[in-house]
């Protein structure tokens, strides 16, 4: 994987966070990202704030959703599963910056109950989709087309089923930054 | 009240129970039912087993749906919330338990997630129904026509949107319990 290490150098990668994230997702996520010389950086309702994953660890925001985080800002966004994906379609501010970077075309990963935000952006119409099973029939009744993956790709969506996927998410995750434009230089207003 | 208690006596109401209920709607709901001389039988993927709620209290389920537990041996079905209902929706038997208790035309009350047991039984479309407000976009996109009110009837289905509704939900339960025949005499396997 060495030859995807530089492509990916520098590019920012939103990870979106709440209450009861999945931490075995948030930690194998931020760390592959880094180890791929990406940036990571926590958007959550607020900042900084910190937030317990279900099963206690920590991660504290570095930019609130709608203030110095846009999906402008971003050349990607990751949804990571856990309750806190069902606690953030509360949240105009994270639906909104998913809808954007959806719409700006940029890659959009969601894990697990991730998906449930990117049925709140309206995303998934008429889009291959995977997701915990609870929701598929959400993301059917939604307009998606779900399917049974490890992990799927239509566009710049990229979704999977569960913990259990993360190497094949994160890997897809990394090969769609690596087709995206280099030279991003962002201003970010904290 | 009192003229209501011995009108729903010998009723038998199933509470559906998972991991992770809401255990302020279980316990005022049993509490309720109870004291108005209803039978409450926990129905669960399996019994007895012991379900933790959100918050520690500790529920033995009586009956497993699909083995002692049919929607013939009931008056009605109540779905309390907590991400027990998302549990709840992966286990066919659940979902079969609510689904023939709407066919039969019995009252069926959700609150809060409960109304996500609802679309997986496809007991929404076209009626009225309301939420907790993160699945209202789910209910909306399985064909319900979502409202934000304390209890909503439409049909023998009654929902709420959350704790502060219990009140008017385990009221409208009751009324709804009122108007079933009398004279139930199931027999029960364990």
């Amino acid at each position: 994987m060495a030859d995807v290490i530089p492509i990916i150098k520098g590019k920012r990668v939103a990870i979106l966070v709440e209450q009861e994230f999945e931490d075995g997702e948030v930690i194998f996520l931020s760390e592959k990202l880094r180890a791929s010389s990406a940036a990571v950086v926590f958007v959550a309702p607020s900042a900084p704030t910190q937030y317990r994953g279900k099963h206690g660890h920590i991660v504290t925001s570095d930019v609130a959703a709608g203030r110095g985080a846009h999906a402008s800002t971003f050349d990607a966004v990751v949804i990571p599963g856990g309750y806190a994906a069902d606690r953030m379609r509360m949240r105009h501010a994270m639906v909104d910056l998913v809808r954007e970077a959806v719409e700006a075309g940029k890659p959009v990963a969601a894990i697990c109950y991730g998906p449930q935000l990117l049925i709140s952006a309206k995303a998934v119409r008429d889009k291959m989709i995977t997701c915990w099973p609870t929701i598929a029939i959400d993301i059917k009744n939604a307009g998606g087309l779900y399917m049974d993956k490890p992990v799927v790709e239509d566009g710049n969506l990229i979704t999977s089923r569960k913990s259990d996927d993360l190497a094949a998410f994160s890997d897809a995750i990394i090969r769609a930054l690596s087709r995206v434009p280099n030279a991003s230089n962002y201003e970010v207003s904290p």
